[in-house]
């Protein structure tokens, strides 16, 4: 396959050593250690200035469980594939950790202090939301881009978020604490924007290694139920402190309940004798805490924050069900995890809850105006913004796999090969055999 | 098998959506976010008031550790079974996710303020404690019971145990913080209960699902594992702040230390060339967590705790090797899990424990008679309550899998089948036939 | 194989019953409460006293993470070996909940108060660091040794890691927050010194069953991302609260997401056709944790602990590929984890680290010369003590595995036998063979 060129020796080890070396070299020159003695201090997310007063490790506890969310609860979502499992922990770990420093760089220029960025608790929790609009991306082109063009859609798609971020939340002054537009959608649009101009007509009717097996769904369990467990930090980090985060707490842990109630009875009635599909069961039941994301720090009532996590859990299951086919075969978007029914239509579910949710006086100082446009700025960012960077990915240079390798780790890992003399271990025979023919 | 009705196409989602719409209307008449302003505020498992001072967010690193409990915990530990895994940690989700809902509402019932339950962490604590009774039971009737079952089961015990909470907590004036009696002996003989009504004859000789693979019991091992780390917040969660909770965690700590040691010294002393079993490793190691509960937050020293592990892991592992067979052969009851053995003799002995820790003068303020009485009216409202609830899930009408299909997954889940051209792929093969059968 | 007698049936039972019964003993004398009143509390890792003031609770959620690094992160880190996930998972589990145990006594009797130990979050937190030394060691010597061999190590290991802190911290003075020196490099020397005298030349060739399969490295995933996640928490956890603890958890968070860089960028480099290699994954991704420890809370600047993590990622990916054979063919260090690489160089690199910076004025009141011979110190101790231990765990009533049983969880665990009737479950037939043999 030498059109393909995906033999990854010198490429892989040259971009991500340069895109280190160039980000240390950055942090050199701007990064310094948050003395709390700020003054310049803003939320990212809120047009609050209220974390001041917070001690240096208060936000810690909350800081860990975002971190498993991205680490864990990303990494092990995605291991659902059969064959495919170190490639989406192990991307995902790549990804999150350059990710990381990328946004602590890009979200921090917006808001330096004496021409530094001051690094504090509150600004880590941000740099791992970043990484966040990725993973979600990451999710809808899986199985079928190298890490190569991976870490360049974590550099672009990072840095726009960075402006979009900056936008909504500093000069249009919205309301997003959870981000169910910022990131979600955004990362949600981002994603189906780079997989549509990456589309591949030889994989319409499907790929052998494109399912699951046993035991690749229990791994993503652990994906799902981490992320589930830990969504109201997620929703809560960066609301302001005491009630504000209590409510945020409150909400989110309630409209994930709802949703597991309404994912299960969705997935049960549409598929065949009433089974439970394991796609819906490991993604819808976590659309009820992207969709309450917008309005968790508002008055809504937790009876308001469940009737979102009921209809979110609906839209999420009947999305899989019915409209993901569809945009594979009608509009060449073929997103391999789904990502549209968790991330993409709750994301806009809370973007348009949140417009009402201000409209109606939830919020103190909320203008409906400004969700409205905070959400139209994260769709518009998000799909020029993957057009344009899948335009870049689809250059030939960046090793992307060829059709038949998709969704196969042995293309980038050494993957076990079972022992020849032992004609017993037939149980991973299949990978062994793979690897022969790569 | 029409006699079985085991398609859950209406049936499941019927039920599911009707307790979910009951319970978000509920929700809309009785429940706001607590603001702080409350003065009617009671502990539930204590008759201490305390904790009105606390910040709002103090005890969430706490929740999120209890959390991880019920949904890792108990999710993973239940999926030792080769063919059950999906339903183990999808059934554990779905049960507490509806359960804690439910919890909120049956306890919060009897603390009204202002004729409102307001919710804060303390509450959702106490509301995710609530789900776990039922994940106990959940145990003791793995692989046998329907969903709709479940989900009756839930509301069910959940109501019960919320009366019994109360008698214990307000009414005796009894001690019970890390709930041995209230939640583990509890949970264990209303699963007991619920068991024995069930009772399979046909299943005396075992079946041929009812066992482990090598991978089931790693994936078995995460579950075990998280409720070993994350116990001290169990028993502390709710302790009064400060030393109370120190002491609570200290006591767990060492209790569930020693516990591991004697677990493992019994499993070689008493199996085939002193091997360990993994069904002893996975349930007695946690044994001490379950037994030092009541007395978790009482003056009980140190090494008090760990005389308490050190027992608990013996009688626990014992219990798996002579008592569990017994039970099954003369008393009818197939106990799935094990949970008589890391439930319900831990639960006595932690019951037993606090009588004599009170009657010690170990706690300021405690009762021995009022300990007794509590742990008398655990078990009472544990045996009846099941006893009647069996009776309510024997109904035929419920989806109840027949004996064949027990403990399989493909009865109420799409299984992932292998690609009949890929014949190397024998590994799951087992699962598709099963499929093709049902 | 009566020559190894390899039959635990009544030496494991009795060697862990005795142990457990003396450290109870110990625990009745020694061991109390803190009530907060004590005036003697010293910095076990540093030589600061500032630790009264803490609430009592203060440091919980830092445990629990760190207990989660102990517990789940180094457990699932060696569940990579296809048949030996029972025993990694298992024997952590055991040695490290004996080894707090006797920590909180080694660790204590430097501390006393009134003649006793007064326990509190603090003190649990070392007892968990003191178990790392032991499990750090395990991975050197993984497969090879019997349950009452790794108790043994346990109960040596840790007393002589208990004077050597002792001198570190208290008599030397020495900066060591995160534990570069006489945690890491500490734990790996000594692992290799046992390695060394325990010796195996048929294995020179390697073994059949020291490999992993597909499903075995997903686990030790598990291990990996739970260990990288957690990281900052190890460092800071003893760090002075305030800015000192934030400021060992930005350099820690900084310097591992530098090293995954690097990790991922040389094991491709180095790699057939540039594939990533799991076991680099796996671990070299881990070793800018180590290697940031001893300056975690120094002044080194983010751009400094970057360095540092690139560096590690580099040294030990290359040691993994490098250096690995040459110990076990040249020198007969037979490492199975290639602690060498994740503890031993990245920790004497954290060593040479933390002389530099205290030499270049980062951390105030350090002293150069004292870190050198902390570092000295921490190698000495384990050198020879790891030689002492080895010899006396190579006395022949240990129950040494014999050559052939190496890796191999069935000489020591009831394995899942697969049902003879089933043809089609293939997939652990090879556990059943084996099983047969023994």
């Amino acid at each position: 396959m030498p059109a393909y060129a995906t033999n990854m020796r010198l490429k892989f080890p040259i971009v991500a050593l340069v895109l280190e070396i160039i980000t240390i070299i950055l942090f050199a020159v701007f990064a310094v250690y948050d003395d709390g003695k700020s003054h310049g201090h803003h939320d990212a997310h809120s047009n609050e200035t209220h974390h001041e007063e917070v001690a240096p490790m208060e936000l810690y506890p909350m800081f860990q469980d975002v971190h498993v969310m991205i680490f864990i609860g990303f990494g092990f979502l995605m291991t659902f594939l059969k064959r495919y499992g170190f490639s989406s922990v192990g991307f995902n770990l790549v990804l999150a950790a350059f990710g990381l420093q990328w946004g602590l760089l890009t979200q921090g220029i917006w808001h330096l202090d004496d021409g530094k960025i001051k690094i504090n608790i509150f600004k880590i929790i941000n740099a791992d939301f970043s990484t966040a609009t990725v993973l979600i991306s990451f999710g809808a082109v899986l199985g079928k881009t190298s890490p190569v063009q991976l870490l360049i859609m974590t550099v672009l798609e990072i840095t726009i978020f960075s402006i979009n971020e900056h936008l909504v939340a500093n000069v249009l002054g919205a309301n997003d604490v959870g981000a169910s537009m910022i990131i979600h959608a955004y990362g949600a649009y981002f994603g189906l924007a780079v997989a549509r101009v990456l589309y591949r007509p030889s994989l319409r009717n499907g790929h052998e290694n494109d399912g699951s097996v046993y035991h690749s769904d229990m791994f993503a369990m652990i994906g799902t139920v981490f992320l589930w467990m830990f969504w109201p930090s997620f929703n809560s980090a960066i609301a302001d402190p005491g009630f504000s985060q209590l409510t945020a707490v409150i909400n989110t842990y309630l409209s994930l309940a709802a949703c597991v109630l309404t994912a299960y009875a969705v997935s049960s009635l549409v598929e065949h004798k009433g089974k439970l599909d394991m796609v819906h069961i490991q993604n819808a039941t976590l659309a009820g805490g992207v969709a309450v994301g917008t309005c968790a720090d508002m008055n809504i009532g937790p009876f308001g924050a469940m009737l979102i996590g009921f209809v979110a859990g609906i839209i999420s299951t009947l999305g899989f069900k019915f409209l993901t086919p569809i945009l594979a075969s009608k509009l060449g978007i073929q997103d391999t995890c789904g990502v549209h029914n968790l991330h993409g239509m709750p994301g806009i579910l809370g973007g348009l809850a949140g417009i009402v949710a201000v409209a109606l006086g939830k919020k103190k100082g909320g203008d409906a105006a400004m969700q409205a446009a905070a959400l139209a700025s994260s769709l518009g960012f998000a799909l020029v913004g993957g057009a344009v960077t899948g335009l870049i990915m689809k250059l030939p240079f960046w090793g992307q796999p060829p059709d038949q390798n998709c969704f196969d780790d042995s293309i980038y890992w050494e993957v076990p090969e079972e022992d020849e003399e032992n004609e017993e271990s037939l149980a991973h025979a299949d990978h062994s055999k793979n690897k022969a023919e790569v």
